[in-house]
C-alpha cells in the first residue's frame, strides 16, 4: 500500500541533513513507491495552516544537494510547541495544533531528524498524539545515547582540527598560546576528537574539572622542554577559571554559551606571562560541507529509517553499532546526553600522548 | 624497566602513519620512559648492516609531522624477506638476517604498522625469530579483518569523494558519463563508500559481479528519468567487460591492478552511445593529508600498542570496535581479506539509494 | 530603456562560470532593471525551436549556487554551427539558425562566456547576424590573450596542485618517480604554475621541447644529491619521447590528448630504472568548487560586461591587467593561443628554483 | 665571487613564508653557489650575541616544508629595534647592536620579507648600517604600495571565503543574520574579497563609513525579497555604531583591533529583531596552508630578490605587476599603506551585485 511520510529536521543544524533527506526521499520513492511530504521549519510547518510541507522529488535531491550544509527543509531551534513563546512573553501549549497539522496532511509516520532535545519533544508529541515515528539522530555535540555516533559529529571535527592545523604554525611563528573555543553544549566530544587529531597540548572539557594552576603549570613544562608555543582547545561550555559558566546573552533575551575562550586566554596570559590569540569557530562548524563519513552515515541512517516505517517498528531512533545499522527504542537516545567518559579510549589516548586536562 | 622499542611502517603507504608514528614515540617515552628506535624502509632497514635505524624524539615530532601523508620512515613495498629477488632475478631466503638485524638492536619488542600481507610476513618473522611483536593496522582498503576500520581508509575514500564532487558538475553540464577508476586491489570499500557518499549512480566492486548490459541499462532508465549525465565508480580490480583482470604492467617486470576505468569508458560509450571520460586517481589516494577521523584512530592504535607491550601481550593486533580500542590475535587479521558483504549494510544503503551494481 | 540580455556559456567547463551567471542577472536586473534570458546548451540552445531559453532569477541565484562548479546553463563542447555534424557524418552551416534564434528571442544583445575557440565562432556569428556581442573570457588553459587570466584557471591550479602536494609524500615513502599529467591543449601554464606551487622537480609543457635523456639526467641528479623520489608534471599535449602526440582516441570518433603520463612513466621507469607511478587527473580540474579568486574574477567580470552592454560598446571582451577590469577588442582574443613564455616570470622562477625542464 | 646572504621574516607570519624562504635558498645556492643564512625572529636575531643564525640548506627545503604555514625562521612582531621596549617598562635605541650584528657575520647582503611596517625599520636600519637591502612584501592585508598582491593575502581571503561558505547554510536553516569578523588592520582588501567570493550581503570596511540604519534597512529590503537570511563581513578595523574603535586589550599591555563583530552583531539585532550570530576567525587566517597562488607568488619574488642581490641593486623591493615580477623603490612601499580604493573594481563589482557597504 503506497504510504504517504512526513519528514522533518529539527534543533541546531549540522553538515548531512540534506544527505538524510536526500536518502530517505530516494528509497521511500524508488524502492516503496511511496511519497514523501517535507515539513518545513520542523514542528514550525505543521503549525502552519494549511501546514508547511512541499513534496519532496528524488530527482531533484541530487549529488549537489548533499554536498550542501544545513538542511533545505529549514528547522527551528528552541521552539519547543509544549512551552510556545509568544509575542507577549507568556508560553503556551500548542501541541494539540502540531497534531492536528500531522493529522490533517493524512501521513502514515513521520520521520524526524534530531538530537536528544528534539526527540524529546518529538516523542511526546507521537505519544500524545498517536503519530508513528522513527527518529534518526544528528548533533554536532555527539551526545546522542544509543549510537555509536551520530550526523554532524565528523564534519564539526573536521572543522575544528582544520582551524588547529592553521593555529599551529602562526603559533610557533611568533612564540604565542592560541585559545581555540569549539561548540559542545553538554560534553566535550568535539574538543578532544579535534584536540588529539589537531595535535592540541591541552583540552578542555567540561567533563574533566580542571584548574588553571595545572593548565599553566603545563605550558611551563612545555617550555623548558623548548616549546615556544601552545595550542589549547576548549569546549564553550567548561567553566571560567573561577567556576561560572561563561554566557553570550542575546539581543532581546536567551543566552548561548559563548566567550569562555577569551577568558582562558587572558587568565592564561595573566598566569603565564605568554602571549595569547583566541579564535571562535561559532557557526562555521554546523555549516560546512558534509564529510564523506556524514554523508555515509547520513545516507546509511536516512535508507534504514525508512525500512523501519515499512516494518511498522515506531517509537524508535536508528543508530551506528559495531559498523552497522541497527535500531534503539528512542527512550534510551531520551535518557540523558551521551557524556566523554574519563576513563573512556579517547581521554586515554589523549594522556598517552602527553595531553594535559587541567586536573590531577 | 627501561624497555627499546623497534618500530617500523610496511606496505603501501598512506594517511595516518606518521600521526602513529608520532603516538607510539610520545606514549612510550612520556608514560613509559622508554626508548623508540625507527626502522627505515619497513624490514629493509633490518637487513643493513649495521641496521638502519634512527631514535625517535618525541619533541620533533610534532603536530605538522602528523599532518604528513607517507611515513617518514619509509616502507618498502613487496619485498618479502622470506622471496627476496636479488639482482640476477632469483630468490633467495633473507629472513634470518632480517632476525639477526632485530636483535642486533637489542630491542625487547617491535610494532609494525602493516596491512594483511605485511603482517602475514611480520607474524612468520616473529614466530621464527623469537620477537616479541605487536601490530597496528593500516591499509587504505580496508580490508584487514578483526577490526572495523584501519589507519588510511578514511582518507583514500575522502580523496574519492572529492574527485566524484568534482566530476559531477563537470558532468552534468557537457552531458557526460564519468568514470572514476579508485584503488581496492582485493576489495570495493573505498569504491562503494565513496561512491554513496559522493552520488554515484553506478559503483563496481570486485565482490559483486557486474554484467555491462545492465549498467547500460542504468544508464539509460536515467536518461527517461531526465538526467543527462552519469558517474560511475570502479575498484581497480573489477575485471573486465569480458571479465578479464586488467593489469597495468611496470617496466622491468611487476604488474599491478590498473586501467579498467579507461576500458569500462570504452564500453560504455560503445554500448549506449554516451560521451564518457575517465580519471584515474591513482597514488593521490595514498599520499593526501590524513583526515581528523584518520589521526585520531592511528593515536589511538599507537598508544593502545604501546600498552600491549607494557603488560606483555604479544601476537596480537590492535583493533577498534564499537568505539573502543580492543586487541585481536594477529592470526585473525592475516585469516583473508575482509570483502565487502553483498548483504551488508553499505551495499544495502547503496541499493536504497537506487544505486546500480551491474548485477541481478 | 529595459532591455533583454541573452547569456550563454560556451566551450569546455571550468570553475566560476556559474559566478559569471550570478554577476550578469544580479547587475542587469538589480542595477539597470533588465531582464536576463539563459541560453540552455551554448549556441544549441539558439538552434531549438523555440529557443531553449530560461529567464534568470537574481533571487535564486544565490551564494550556494557561486559555489558549484560546472555551469547551470550547460555548455556544448567542439559543436560549430558553420559546421555542424549530423546524423549521416556530414557537416552543414546551421548559423542561420542560430541567428534567427538569437532574433526570434528579441535580445537587445548578447553575452558570451567562453574561450577563444567558442570566440571565434560567436564573433562570426555576431557579424554575420548583427548581434551586439560582448565576450567573458574563460579557460582552465588561461590561453587566451589580451587578459592576465581567465576565469577557471586559478582553480584548475589548484586541483593539479593538490594532487602534487598528495604525492610527493607517497613517492618519498616508497621511493618513486610519480608523473601527473594534467590538462593543457596549447598551453603548459597549468603545468608550470602547478609544478612550481607544488614542488615539481620536472615540468614538460609544450612551449619547451624535451629531450628525455635530459629528465633522466635530472633523476640520476637528484639521486646523487640524496634524493629518493622525484615529481614530474606534464601537460597533456606534450609528445612523446619520440616526438609524437599521444592521443585518446574517442568511442564514435574523435579524440583529444591523453595518455602521455603513462608513456613518461613507461620511457622514465626504462631509462633510469626508477619506479613509477601516474595519475591522470582529467575532468575533476574542470569541476572543482572555484577558488575565491575565480569567483571574484567572475563576479568582476560578470558586471563590466553588463556596463559594457550598458555602454553599447561591443565586439569587446572584458579582461582582467594590472588589478583593474578593462576592456579589448575580441579580435585581440581570437588571434591565437596565449602561451607561456619561455623568458617569462614563471619559467624564469621555475628555473630559479632548479626545476628542469628537460630541455638545453 | 661567493656571496653571504641573510634572510629574515618580519612582522606578522602569513601563508607563503616558507616558499619564499626556500626559493632564497635554492636559486641562492643551486644558481650562484651562495650561502643563505636564515636570522631567526626577525631583527630580534640580530641582536643576539652571537647572532641567532643557521645557515639554510637547499636540499631540506622541500615541497612539504613550502606547504607548511608560518615561517620556520620565527618572526617578532612589533619589536623596534629603534624603541625596543625593556623591563622596567622604557624604551631604548638597540639599531646599533642590530646592525653590529649584521656586520659581525661578514654579510654581503641582507633579504627581508615584511609588510610596510617592517620596511620602514630595516630601511632605516640599512640605511643608517650601510646594509644592502631588498624586501620582499608579504601582509594578509594586502596594503604594500608598489605591488598589485603581496604574500599571504590570497590565503586569507581563503580562509575568510570558506568562513562565509560555511556559514551561508547555517545562516539559511536557522534564520540568522550571521556576522563574520575578518583582520585587516588600516584596510579592508580581505573582506571586500571575501565578501564578493563568499555571497555576502554587507561588507564593512574601514576604508567606507557605514551607518548601522543603513545596515538595518539593506536587511529589511532582502527580507521583503523573501530572504530568512543575511551574511555580513566586517573588517576587525570598522567603527563601531557609535564611530568608536573597537579594541581587544591584551594581559600586560598592548592592545589590537578586535570585537567589533560581536557589537555588530548586536547591534543588528537589535535595530531589526533578527536573530544573530557572530565568528571571529583570528588567527586562522594567518597559518593556513598557502594557496598555489601564494606559492607561486613567494617563490616569483624569492628568486628576483637573489636576482636583485646579484644585480647590486638594493634599497629596492620586489613587486608583482601586469603579471610580471618587477622592482620598485623600497620608499614607495613604506609611504603608507594601500587601501581599498572606493571607487576601484572590487568596490564597483560589489554594488553591481547588490552588496551593501552601509554607507550613501
Amino acid at each position: 500500500m503506497k504510504k504517504r511520510l512526513g519528514l522533518l529536521t529539527s534543533g541546531g543544524d549540522c553538515g548531512g541533513l540534506n544527505a538524510v533527506i536526500r536518502a530517505v526521499t530516494r528509497h521511500a520513492v524508488f524502492t516503496y513507491g511511496w511519497e514523501v511530504l517535507g515539513v518545513r521549519d520542523g514542528t514550525i510547518g505543521l503549525l502552519s495552516r494549511p501546514p508547511d510541507v512541499e513534496p519532496l522529488d528524488p530527482e531533484k535531491l541530487d549529488a549537489a544537494m548533499m554536498r550542501l550544509g544545513g538542511t533545505i527543509l529549514g528547522t527551528t531551534n528552541k521552539r519547543d510547541p509544549f512551552s510556545f513563546a509568544i509575542a507577549d512573553g507568556s508560553v503556551v501549549d500548542r501541541s494539540a495544533e502540531v497534531i492536528e497539522g500531522y493529522h490533517a496532511l493524512s501521513l502514515d509516520a513521520l520521520i524526524g531528524i534530531g538530537g536528544d532535545g528534539s526527540f524529546a519533544i518529538l516523542r511526546r508529541l507521537a505519544r500524545q498524539g498517536g503519530i508513528p515515528f522513527v527518529g534518526i539522530p544528528k548533533t554536532i555535540d555527539n551526545d546522542v545515547r544509543g549510537t555509536e555516533t551520530s550526523i554532524g559529529h565528523d564534519t564539526a571535527v573536521w572543522v575544528a582540527t582544520e582551524a588547529l592545523d592553521r593555529l599551529q604554525p602562526t603559533a610557533a611563528s611568533h612564540d604565542r598560546v592560541m585559545v581555540l573555543e569549539v561548540m559542545g553544549r553538554d560534553a566535550g566530544h568535539i574538543a578532544i576528537a579535534a584536540g588529539i587529531a589537531g595535535g592540541a597540548d591541552i583540552v578542555l572539557i567540561p567533563e574533566i574539572p580542571y584548574r588553571l594552576e595545572r593548565v599553566a603549570a603545563h605550558i611551563d613544562t612545555l617550555r623548558r622542554q623548548g616549546r615556544n608555543f601552545a595550542l589549547v582547545i576548549a569546549a564553550e561550555s567548561v567553566k571560567s577559571p573561577e567556576g561560572h559558566a561563561v554566557y553570550r546573552h542575546h539581543p532581546g533575551g536567551g543566552k548561548s554559551y559563548g566567550g569562555v575562550g577569551a577568558v582562558l586566554a587572558d587568565a592564561i596570559a595573566r598566569l603565564t606571562g605568554a602571549e595569547t590569540r583566541v579564535t571562535v569557530l561559532g557557526h562555521v562548524q554546523r555549516g560546512g560541507q558534509p564529510t564523506p563519513w556524514d554523508r555515509l552515515l547520513a545516507s546509511a541512517f536516512g535508507v534504514a529509517a525508512v525500512d523501519l516505517v515499512a516494518a511498522g517498528r515506531f517509537d524508535r531512533m536508528v543508530a551506528w553499532q559495531n559498523r552497522r545499522v541497527i535500531d534503539v527504542p528512542l527512550e534510551e537516545a531520551t535518557s540523558g546526553p551521551h557524556l566523554v567518559d574519563p576513563q573512556g579510549p579517547h581521554v586515554r589516548t589523549a594522556r598517552g600522548l602527553g595531553i594535559c586536562f587541567g586536573d590531577g
